[in-house]
C-alpha cells in the first residue's frame, strides 16, 4: 500500500502543470502510465485524462494545464505474494481528486 | 501506509528542480515539510535537505537544483488508532533515494 | 527577455500542485519568490497568491492545489545595463495565465 | 525572446524528477517535445535526453529520475515575423544546464 501511495502522487505531483491538448493527450496518457510502470513494484498503470476539459476552439491558447481533477488513473503493485490496486478520481461531492486502494489481493 | 506513500512521493515529485542555494535552503526545508502537514492524515512532516552538495562560491550560478538524492524526510501519518512513520533516505549502497516505512503503531 | 522568460516559467511549473491553505500560503509565496532570486540574474522576485479560492471550511481535505490561475507574479530582470520588468497575471477575458513584459529600461 | 525562456523552463521545471529508463526514454523525448509545441508561439520543440545517465542493469531499481543535467533541447519561436531558436544544454565548465538564445532571424 505504501508503494501504491507512492505511485498514486508520482502521477499527481510530476505532472499536474503538463500544457496538453487535444492533440497530444493520448501521448500523454501513455507516457505518465509508462513513467509509472519503470518504477519499482508496478505490475500495471492506466491514466486516462477527461476529455471534457478541452475546447476545440483552435485558437493560439487552446490547451489546458493538466490539473489533479482531469486525472482517472488506476496502479496495480505487486510485492511478494500480494497485489494492491489503487485509484485516482475526482469526486464531486468532495470537489476533491480522491486517491484510494480499491483492492487487496492475496495471491 | 497508503497515505504515507502519497506524502512521500509529494514532498519528491513536487519539489524537485526547484532552484535553491544555502541562504534559501532553510526556508525550502520548511515550506515542503509545512505543505506537506496541509494534507489530510498528516501529523508532521521534517524535511531536511543535505548542505553537502551547495558550494559557497557565491557566483552568478551558486545554486543548485533539488534533487531527491538530498532530500531526508520523515511524516508520520494518523488514520483512526493507527500511526505510520514513513522515512526517505538516500541510499548510498543503492545509489537510489529510498522510500519506506518505519513504524507503524496501533494507539 | 529571455532570462526573464525563464524565470515566469519556472514559477509555474515547478510549483504548480502544491498543497497549499490560508495558514501556509504566505509562506508558499516567500518561498517561490525567494527561489527565482536564486537565480541568475533576477534584481527581484515578486509573488502573490490569490486568496478567493481557498475555503475556510476547514474540514480535512480543506486545502487547494496551487494553479496558474492563483499566481499574479513580477520578476525585475538585470542584465548589463538592461532592466526587464515580467509579470504572469490572470486574464480574466482569455481564461489564460498570461506572462508579459510589462517594461524594458535602458539603465 | 520571452517565449524562448517561457519554453525553456517549462521543459525543465515540469519534467525534471520523472522516472525515466532505456525502455521509455524515446517517448518521453516526444512527449516532453509535443508538451512544448502545444503552447503559444512555437514551430518546433526538440528534446534529447543524453543515454549516458543510464544503467542497462536491469535490476528494480534500475531507473533515473530526469535531471536537467542529461536534457539538451531546441525550441524556435516565431512570433509575427521574427524566428527565435533557443537551447538547452548543459555545460561541462560551468557544471550547471545552459540556456541561451542561439538565433535571431527577421522574416
Amino acid at each position: 500500500m505504501f508503494e501504491a501511495g507512492i505511485k498514486m502522487a508520482t502521477i499527481y505531483h510530476q505532472f499536474v502543470g503538463t500544457p496538453v491538448n487535444l492533440r497530444t493527450v493520448e501521448e500523454l496518457e501513455k507516457t505518465i502510465s509508462d513513467t509509472i510502470e519503470v518504477q519499482p513494484y508496478v505490475e500495471s498503470a492506466k491514466v486516462y485524462i477527461c476529455r471534457n476539459y478541452f475546447s476545440d476552439e483552435g485558437d493560439t491558447y487552446s490547451y489546458v494545464s493538466l490539473t489533479g481533477d482531469m486525472i482517472d488513473g488506476t496502479v496495480v503493485i505487486r510485492l511478494g505474494s500480494t497485489r494492491v490496486t489503487a485509484e485516482m478520481r475526482y469526486d464531486d461531492d468532495l470537489r476533491y481528486p480522491l486517491m484510494f486502494v480499491s483492492s487487496i489481493e492475496e495471491l
